[in-house]
């Protein structure tokens, strides 16, 4: 197949980046009004606002008096584990090895400021095993906060965070449990109040919606999980999380929550990506130079991956010989949109999280993350596919 | 004149909460890549991000660099206050009695965390005087960070921080000077090069733009006057503001800013805000139940106020007898909105900044915020006119 400069269609796999604007809402007249202030503007959007935090709460299956809006997944993650800051001589704060960079970032400067930290090891696939966090509450002692991610955004991994709430609920004092679940809505099955976590993070662009809103859960809004934070502002969010409520991004993320994070939605998206991707896997692990990142990745989605340890929405892929850079360009001169990385670090050619895995050097480098979402086709997985095969003819 | 319930047409008086959806830009469909991202949707949207930072900066007449977006002013203002803890051991951080609630709740959880703190006394109408800034520079001894507001958001009072700065210039070792000027944009005249001032505070949804979108303007990228953050999320907008850059909001913002913040549209509004802001000062000043905060507005409003010493979109004002949230809740059923404080601090009937001009107790307790903005006509000042009239014949 050949494919020419002037027909290119742009077919875009990097939904785990940000997602197309498939459910770009218009602005609605007449929000404009501060939630904090008490004339008709002001009520109407306060009820704009808490219409939103029921419905995404609904959704969420938790209670609204649970859900703060924040602007994104990163000031989500932020607010949960800086608040152990505020926890001042309360122990030490662990990470898994294969966290979003948010969070790596946020635990690379609490222990630049003296906060005791540490690392939870990740197994060769980037997930945390209920062993493994024992191993890191036993090292420690002192540990009275974790952050665990549910869907590992490079590779896809799922990680049963269930066992590890089970673990962390058998501690005294209690451990409050934090999980990044930004990959994880309206991707794979999800069950907030079911795991036990303490807090979660949401991101509306992940799933369609605007950029500048998400949302952080909170079991407890007093008492032993109470998250303090310190960029309070005017005390909105019930001091959670300062600044103006964004009405316009809360109400056209509450319409992406509904569309798309609901269960059944979620069922019949991810029975479509499952067979869109276990197909995908299926093509490029016949391809000779192709290694799917893990390995064991390939054999599972042969047998139709009933396991549902990987994500149907992301893979990495490495093509050997071509560093993973040189691979996106060249798929993006034919029009298609994959990334390196994490699209947050993209500049940084490390590949920690990959790294973590134990994956080899030539492998990290040539580490490729293909993201779909709601709307990719068969036809854009056959024209990937096409575009790859042709790539290989040159690289 | 009698207002019957079916001919209210609302009269929007609370700009300096949130302005009116005067420029509610439609999104723009496409640009949903992520800037990091090294693709053809991330460039996309990278260019559009940096076309966004260009027009910012040229309507604020300072160099493309030293703009930073993030999602509003409260995290502006936390972001560079904040930043005075990553410099440890290097001395006290002080602020305005008169600052916005954004500002001191951070002064007051960094004083939680061991920070040394202190405060600048404000004058009775608001502002920082030289004199001022002197005494608290000159008692501390070990000041490193000054934060003063431009534009007081309750009074409307404009400090000269040109005059501050100079004292500042003048300190060794050097003092890092943020300005709140969220109040001033589009509002007043100002000039951030000039004041050489090292970090700035701006709000989009001040002045007509969405919500969830601000900006931080820092002087240095780098050295001594450098901000260090700790939501570094994915390292963007150069490590200053973690988290998936908000593009839609960066280009309507800098539509905003061009439309509304720029020295010739910013004159012809001052002007004609002023005319009718001294009109309605006057009108109200002869009202006897009425007394204009500060009380010495009201003479200079009369002469003209040439000298600019206030906001002519932001004024206070109490009612003998009348506690202003009656005031505000009447007026609201007449279709007028007005507040009482700031919108982020409507919740606490303390009125802090009136407390620290020296406002005594009746009077705080009487006063709302009647704030304009650039579609705000003459025809609306009379009718206010005219309903707070209306109400003083029953209150």
């Amino acid at each position: 197949m050949v494919i020419k400069d002037s027909e290119i269609k742009r077919r875009y796999f990097d939904w785990a980046a940000s997602a197309p604007d498939i459910a770009l809402s218009p602005p609605v007249p007449g929000l404009y009004g501060n939630p904090s202030s008490l004339h008709s503007e002001g009520r109407t959007a306060k009820l704009a606002l808490e219409d939103a935090r029921q419905r995404c709460a609904a959704v969420l299956n938790v209670p609204a008096n649970t859900v703060y809006f924040t602007s994104g997944g990163t000031e989500s993650n932020s607010i949960a584990l800086f608040s152990s800051l505020m926890r001042r001589g309360q122990g030490r704060i662990i990470a898994s090895a294969a966290e979003h960079s948010s969070v790596r970032e946020a635990m690379d400067t609490l222990d630049k400021m003296g906060k005791p930290t540490g690392v939870i090891a990740v197994d060769s696939e980037g997930r945390v095993t209920p062993e493994a966090l024992l191993k890191a509450l036993n090292k420690y002692k002192d540990v009275r906060f974790a952050s665990v991610m549910a869907v590992n955004n490079e590779t896809g991994s799922v990680t049963d965070i269930a066992s590890l709430t089970e673990i962390i609920r058998r501690q005294t004092p209690p451990v409050h449990i934090h999980c990044d679940i930004v990959q994880a809505v309206g991707k794979v099955p999800l069950d907030i109040s079911g795991w036990g976590i303490d807090s979660a993070s949401i991101s509306a662009h992940k799933i369609g919606g605007p950029r500048g809103i998400g949302l952080l859960y909170l079991r407890h809004s007093a008492g032993q999980g109470k998250v303090e934070v310190f960029y309070k502002g005017g005390g909105q969010e019930s001091g959670i999380r300062g600044g103006t409520e964004n009405i316009q991004g809360a109400a056209a993320f509450a319409n992406c929550m509904e569309m798309y994070a609901g269960p059944k939605a979620l069922r019949e998206n991810y029975e479509n990506a499952k067979a869109r991707w276990n197909r995908l896997i299926a093509s490029l692990s016949s391809i000779e130079r192709c290694t799917i990142i893990p390995k064991r990745r390939s054999h599972l989605s042969a047998q139709g991956d009933v396991t549902d340890i990987f994500s149907p929405y992301i893979l990495q892929v490495g093509f050997k010989g071509i560093p993973g850079e040189v691979m996106a360009r060249a798929l993006d001169d034919l029009g298609f949109a994959v990334s390196t990385g994490s699209a947050c670090s993209s500049s940084s050619p490390e590949r920690p999280v990959l790294a973590a895995m134990g994956i080899e050097e030539n492998l990290r480098i040539e580490g490729i993350r293909i993201s779909q979402g709601f709307t990719t086709t068969d036809e854009d997985i056959n024209l990937l596919l096409d575009a790859i095969a042709e790539v290989l003819k040159f690289l």
